[in-house]
């Protein structure tokens, strides 16, 4: 809570890990930390290749430019399901920003699942802000379910657009828009860029269409150049203002404990599997079934049905 | 097992119905049922707006038109998560094909989690498969983990591209890539489109980067146009090959057992869950901790760990 950066970091990896003695740690810890001050949860999606790194490179320095707080960047990279590596990658990535005393930059751990990695980042955001972080950006890579996942942890979503994608706006987006606060359109550089011109409008006419939020603040679509720094002033200046609203009118106080109840929702499950996978004799069976699935003795429903009725008795006679 | 339409129509309702009733008679059938020869499962995927209902019109027609035997089209239709709409919602797509006696067109319940059209999808294949279809079509609205997932219950994916999307591909298809057998450039209207060359050029580049897939086939990438009907001949002469390949060293059946084991792992924590919600007092008890986190009397972890003593209390004394 003085805001020691390595003891924030070691914090962080205390509750990534998986040990069981760190677990108990970590626990202890989430349970000591108060947050200090209030905070301002910023999350920033959309598809890789739409800039997010240089927005928050340019966005972040504009932010502790002005008012010298303190800000942390935290991403959320899910590794490809099939190769394990790692989608971005990159450690050169926001530069400037990095060198900043003021900022503090983490990574999300690699090879964890979707569920572990909200689990992680929610903590992770409360160590932050334990440690007096006033602002913590969330970037995703955007791949799948993290688009949303982040909408469930912040206080404002920020969905980043590329100039010219106007063919999937009435699709793609629509899903994704859903959940987002404030529209960027990145790559505006030429100041009449056609495709520009063409996107907003197009994210203007989508935005007619979408389910009023619970902030009651309409959603605002602006256009920015990351890498020329245009356009960055406007939208810090549309996120304080989002900021003001949402304080005032109390929806990140309610907000943030409906997150809470989701959160537990989407936990529970998940820990009674983790829990019951470990029980005796439960990764034998495992093994022994799938090899008789693989031999078509049992279909995947049998052997669902089968290891339910061995866990359950395991648990009745423990 | 006659090829009855309407009695499949009321099989696949049965296995999507989430009555007890019904859910035993499911299982019961399921247990019954024998594929029929053997079948052709293709995954067609891309974001919406690729033209994938144009494509499966065309392909389809052109499948049945040379062979004459019969092809299922299933779509997995995952609804938003906020509003629970339908994100296609378009019943007049796949016109022509919807009037072939050898067609049947059947859409995803909507409403269901990830984990349920993932089971309701591998059922729906295997019933279509017990009905003498010979080849099944599963197309995904493309938002999130359905592309993934279509990949993990069908032979042959195929990733649809937009012409000039070539910002995107190094980064966001990449993972999606990894899991794609054959790649389709849609919208190739002119045959000189700078677009359409630039991206074929850059999804070759791409695919020299990726893993080699099990089935040792390497991953082609076509340009059509589905809407004049260009380059589908092609393209069905690439599935052909395609299926021949994985017929001749023995994939196809590896492949499709594997599946099966995967199809387990997912299916028992969501099982293990969906038991344990109904047992007596868990709906109250998982009330009363959501209110409690509401007013901020337990965190999230604290509450997960009340509620699985709770629960492995209940099922020590059941």
């Amino acid at each position: 809570m003085n805001g020691d950066r390595q003891c924030l970091s070691k914090a962080i990896t205390l509750v990534e890990s998986h040990q069981e003695n760190d677990r108990s740690l970590a626990k202890q810890l989430m349970s000591r930390i108060q947050a200090v001050g209030t905070s301002m949860r910023i999350g920033i999606t959309g598809p890789p290749g739409v800039g997010k790194s240089s927005l928050i490179e340019a966005l972040g320095l504009e932010m502790i430019h002005e008012n010298q707080q303190r800000l942390a960047v935290l991403s959320i990279d899910p590794s490809s399901a099939q190769t394990q590596g790692s989608i971005l990658g990159d450690k050169t990535r926001m530069i400037q920003l990095s060198q900043s005393d003021l900022v503090f930059i983490r990574p999300s751990p690699s090879g964890t699942q979707l569920g572990g990695i909200a689990k992680n980042t929610r903590e992770t955001i409360r160590l932050c802000e334990a440690a007096g972080y006033r602002y913590i950006l969330v970037e995703t890579a955007g791949i799948g379910q993290t688009e949303y996942l982040v909408s469930t942890m912040t206080d404002l979503t920020i969905l980043m657009h590329l100039p010219g994608s106007g063919d999937d706006v009435q699709g793609i987006k629509r899903g994704v828009m859903e959940w987002a606060d404030l529209m960027v359109v990145n790559k505006a550089d030429q100041p009449e860029d056609q495709r520009v011109i063409n996107t907003l409008k197009d994210l203007h006419s989508v935005l007619h269409f979408l389910p009023s939020r619970g902030h009651g603040y309409a959603p605002k679509v602006l256009s920015v150049s990351a890498l020329n720094r245009k356009g960055i002033p406007e939208l810090w200046g549309e996120i304080k203002a989002f900021e003001k609203h949402i304080n005032e009118n109390g929806y990140i106080l309610i907000n943030r404990k409906q997150q809470l109840v989701n959160s537990f929702r989407q936990q529970l499950p998940l820990r009674l599997w983790e829990s019951m996978s470990v029980m005796p004799g439960v990764k034998q069976n495992l093994e022994d079934t799938e090899e008789k699935i693989l031999s078509e003795d049992l279909s995947p429903e049998e052997a669902v049905d089968l290891l339910q009725d061995f866990i359950f008795a395991s648990l009745r006679t423990k």
